[in-house]
C-alpha cells in the first residue's frame, strides 16, 4: 500500500476553508491545517479553526503568528470601520477596505515552506472567484502564477517534485459550496464568517462576509446555523 | 518637482543587502528597510541591520516577527549543526541544510504587502546567483516568476501600477559587490554574515557565509573588517 499523500490546508475557520478541508480528507490526503494569527479583529475564527481541524481529522493544526498590523492597510487589521450592507455590485466592482494587502500571497508562502518541510505535494486554499469580495488574489490566474513561482522557489520543485496549489471551490457559488459541504457531512455551525463579531461571538449580519454567507444558505435552501446579533437580518 | 519614488529594501544586515540599500539610495529612492526576526540563530544580524538602516538613511526600519521555527526544516532555525569548511563545488552542487524553506518567498511576500500599503514601486533584494549557497530562490527565473505573481496579487498591479522586484547584485561576484559598496562609501564593518556567531558576535570563519565573505574581500583586494574568533581562518 502506498503512503497517503500529504497536503497543507489553509484553514481560516470559515465556510470555504472548512469545506476545502473536508474535500481534501475525502480525496485521501493526510491534512496539515494551517491558520494565521495576523492581528485580525475577528480572532474568534482561530478558535473555530482549531475545533474544525480536530473534528474533521486534520493530522495537526499549526497557528502561525505574524502581526500584519505593523504593515497596516486594511480594515481587518486596524481601526478603520468594516463596511456594512454593501450591494452585490459594490462588492464585485471595488476592492474594499477589508482587503488585506498580499494576504493570500503571505499565507501561501508560509504554506509553501511547511509543504516543503513535510514533503507535501499539495496546498489547498478555499479561494473563490464568484461569490467573493473583489480581492485580486482570489483569481485563477493569480493562483497559477503563484504555483509556477513556487516550483521555482523550492528544493522540491527544482528536484522534480512539483507542488500543486489546489482550489476546489474557485468556480463554485457560495450556495454550491454549502451544498457540497453538507453532502460531505460538514457541520457549518462550527464555522465563523463575520469580519466584525460581537465579543460573545455573534455575527454582525451586515459585513460582506456575513452577507455572502446569508445569501449562500438562502440560495442553497439550507438553514443557516449562525447566531446573528440582529436576528432580523 | 516630482515626488521621490519609494522602495522597500529587504535588509538582513549582511554584505549584499547593505550594498543594495546603498544602491537604492543612490538611485534616489526613499527607502523602507525591512528585516525579519524569524527564529534565526544569528539574531545579531538584526541589530546590525538596525544600525545600517540608520547610517545609510532609510526612512524607517521595520522588523517583522514570524517564527519559522514552528515550520522547521533548516539548520538556521533549529539545533542541526551549521556545516563548516565546505568546498566551493559542494556549495554550488548541493542545497545545504542552512537552506530555509521558501524564505525568500516569505520575505518578498511581506515586502509586497508593505509595498502595497506604502504605494512603493519597487522592492530591492540582494539575491545573487554567482557567489551563493545553492539556494533555488536566488535565481533570476525565480525572481521573474515572483514579480509576475505579485502583479496579479495586488490592487496596485491590477490597477496598472506594476511593482518591480529589483536585484542589482544578481550577476555580480561577491568581490564585485564589495568593490561597488566601497565605491559607494559603505562601511562593511557594520555588516554581519556569519550563520553561527559567538555570543560576543565574533564570526566563526568556517560556515558557507563566512567563507564567501572572506573570499570576496580577498578577491576584491580590500581588507576584511570582520572579527573572526579563530584569527588563523
Amino acid at each position: 500500500m502506498s503512503e497517503p499523500k500529504k497536503a497543507v490546508v489553509l484553514l481560516s475557520g470559515g465556510i470555504d476553508s472548512t469545506t476545502v478541508l473536508a474535500i481534501a480528507k475525502l480525496e485521501g490526503y493526510t491534512c496539515y491545517a494551517m491558520s494565521f494569527n495576523y492581528g485580525q479583529r475577528h480572532k474568534s475564527e482561530l478558535e473555530a479553526a482549531n475545533v474544525i481541524a480536530q473534528v474533521l481529522g486534520a493530522e495537526t493544526h499549526l497557528i502561525q503568528n505574524l502581526d500584519l498590523r505593523l504593515i497596516g492597510g486594511s480594515a481587518l487589521t486596524s481601526d478603520v470601520e468594516v463596511p456594512k450592507d454593501r450591494s452585490e455590485s459594490e462588492m464585485s466592482d471595488h476592492i474594499p477596505v477589508t482587503y488585506v494587502p498580499a494576504r493570500n500571497t503571505i499565507f501561501l508562502s508560509h504554506a509553501l515552506a511547511w509543504a516543503e518541510v513535510l514533503d507535501a505535494s499539495d496546498i489547498f486554499i478555499g479561494v473563490n472567484a464568484l461569490d467573493y469580495s473583489g480581492y485580486p488574489d482570489c483569481r485563477q490566474e493569480y493562483i497559477k502564477a503563484f504555483e509556477r513561482m513556487a516550483n521555482l522557489a523550492t528544493k522540491a520543485g527544482v528536484e522534480g517534485h512539483p507542488l500543486h496549489i489546489r482550489t476546489p471551490l474557485i468556480n463554485l457559488t457560495k450556495a454550491r459550496i454549502i451544498q457540497k459541504g453538507v453532502d460531505l457531512g460538514v457541520d457549518y455551525s462550527l464555522t465563523r464568517s463575520c469580519y466584525d463579531p460581537d465579543r460573545d461571538g455573534s455575527a454582525c449580519g451586515h459585513c460582506d462576509s456575513c452577507q455572502l454567507r446569508i445569501k449562500g444558505f438562502r440560495e442553497a435552501g439550507i438553514p443557516d446555523p449562525t447566531h446573528y446579533k440582529d436576528s432580523s437580518s
